[in-house]
């Protein structure tokens, strides 16, 4: 089977954004406030709503999506704590339902009720209702203040309860920022990948997988500039004494192929291992349209997977299912107890 | 020829780095704040202190480095401008000794004295003097903040004062931050690269070089993220409405070659016109060390682009030489004064 591990429910009903917008109103005159999280939607609408995502699944032969809310649409920024939690609780629970729904196309990864400066271990009874409900990873944001940077990096001592409990319920954690409120700082095309590419650096920083062995993340759009830099980060390990990046970081940080183009992708298979790279299209849709120069959608990226002519069988297994699996092996766990085990488990039965 | 269009003067004598110590204890104790810029440094010193790039020009057949003072040292976040600008003011003259005492080797960036929040006009002063002294460009710093991304992007009005004096000067920008200040933000590893892709989004964003066509910008650091994503942003702009990157930046827009390893490299010269990719190596060092799979030094450039097979002699030309010469015209006519004209010359000859 073939598993994207990085959708976002960028299709939702008007209902959801009609909430938030009364949430917002809410700030500036109170009486505006919702006061029912029930958005009235009937599992008919939210099949209806993801549509599109199950046609592109059909279309370019994927089975099951790792699903989420919109990154952009979590604004870790904007508001207050307060109306943070409810919108994620409102925003999860429309994630877990679609993936009740469905759940041969859909797994489940949540957002966090992060705010700039507050402790992080405000989040964690949102994390543990997530647990609760079957979710099997959730979107961690390095910079909840929208693209001024105003977290302490990841190995700070500041986010290790959230680590705690993430090792606890073996979850990992997608790397995500949100929206950015910088005017200087675009939110696809440079706070998502500048995201990508500090939080990776932080890491190499530090030795936060000394503490926490089982701890996993999952950095997105390719790992951002990383795979293109490969030297430099080599380089800069070297001259601060890391060991190296595969002893280092490759045993709990991973990257997802959101890379629109067939060099990208071809470059990242060359330095990045491949138990480290797991299949995704960050649909729908970054970029949505459809490249002049070959006829397919950008974002359309099982197409360049498939023409690494270098990529043997099992590599491509492990891109497509067998690391998706490994990573999220709450989500193996019930692939398995739906009679779908991966290919070691066959091999056994 | 071979032409390395980003070196940086990182071998500075301690006595720059004293005068800068008692300039940033001057703010704290007024009666520190040095009172001569002359450090007492000899040609005969100058010269000793860039026999590190010497050597290392001789060992990669390099010819001639654009050199500009230490990027991270440059500090726009450092200090008052007043500051700034004696700051700013002594590490050119430095940079302007070198490249005078040693014309075969060095051809002078200066770096300008910018504030967080002060209006761009007040560095017209310095830009004005380097161009009476012969320098060939400059740096410009998108983030003068250290990582926080206060500035109005690039595309925005507050620059133009900046962009009129660099078109009628003929003196291209190469857009290079300095050091950070941002704890989450490590210099080299983050936001250098960070820098490079932010600054390209903002350009892609606008259409400044309508109102500019004859400005020139390098992104070092092979464009940051860019060439990796390259398809992310071809469909970006796409989604936009803008034109094809070629006709909306690519006239303006240029990359170095500072990436330090063979897939990087060869993934650029195949997704990013020729005509706009210019050797370079970040000597000395963001990254020091020799990469223990070749036996080479990572930032030894110039083996990556020998190694692609797929560029043509007049590709190399181009990288090495050509493109150096027709982005800083200063410096093509420079180089011609001396009786070392480029191919198109020679063949007119």
């Amino acid at each position: 089977m073939i598993i994207d591990i990085h959708g976002h429910y960028t299709t939702e009903p008007q209902a959801l954004h009609t909430f938030r917008d009364k949430q917002l109103a809410g700030l500036a005159e109170a009486s505006r406030m919702p006061k029912d999280t029930n958005l009235g939607l009937s599992d008919e609408q939210l099949v209806q709503s993801v549509q599109p995502q199950l046609k592109l699944q059909r279309d370019r032969g994927s089975d099951l999506t790792i699903f989420s809310p919109r990154a952009s649409g979590m604004g870790h920024h904007v508001g207050t704590e307060a109306v943070g939690k409810v919108w994620c609780q409102v925003s999860n629970d429309l994630i877990h339902r679609i993936c009740t729904l469905l759940p041969d196309n859909f797994a489940p990864v949540g957002q966090l009720p992060q705010t700039p400066g507050a402790p992080i271990e405000n989040v964690l009874p949102e994390l543990k209702r997530l647990h609760e409900l079957g979710f099997v990873g959730v979107n961690l944001n390095p910079d909840p203040s929208g693209g001024y940077w105003k977290s302490p990096p990841l190995t700070d001592r500041y986010w290790y309860p959230i680590y705690e409990k993430l090792v606890e319920y073996q979850m990992p954690a997608m790397i995500h920022v949100t929206g950015s409120c910088n005017p200087a700082v675009h939110f696809t095309g440079a706070h998502y990948i500048n995201g990508d590419t500090t939080a990776f650096m932080q890491l190499l920083q530090g030795n936060l997988f000394k503490d926490f062995p089982q701890l996993r993340f999952v950095i997105p759009h390719g790992g951002g500039a990383v795979p293109f830099h490969w030297g430099r980060y080599r380089g800069i390990a070297q001259d601060m004494g890391k060991p190296l990046l595969e002893e280092h970081l490759l045993n709990n940080v991973f990257f997802d192929t959101c890379v629109y183009h067939y060099p990208g992708i071809e470059l990242m298979t060359k330095v990045v291992p491949i138990d480290n790279i797991l299949f995704a299209s960050e649909l729908l849709g970054a970029v949505k349209g459809i490249d002049p120069r070959t006829g397919h959608h950008y974002d359309d990226t099982r197409r360049y997977i498939d023409q690494v002519k270098a990529l043997s069988d099992e590599d491509r297994y492990k891109i497509y299912e067998g690391n998706a699996r490994r990573i999220y092996p709450r989500l193996d766990r019930m692939l398995a107890a739906r009679g779908k085990p991966g290919r070691r488990m066959e091999a056994v039965a």
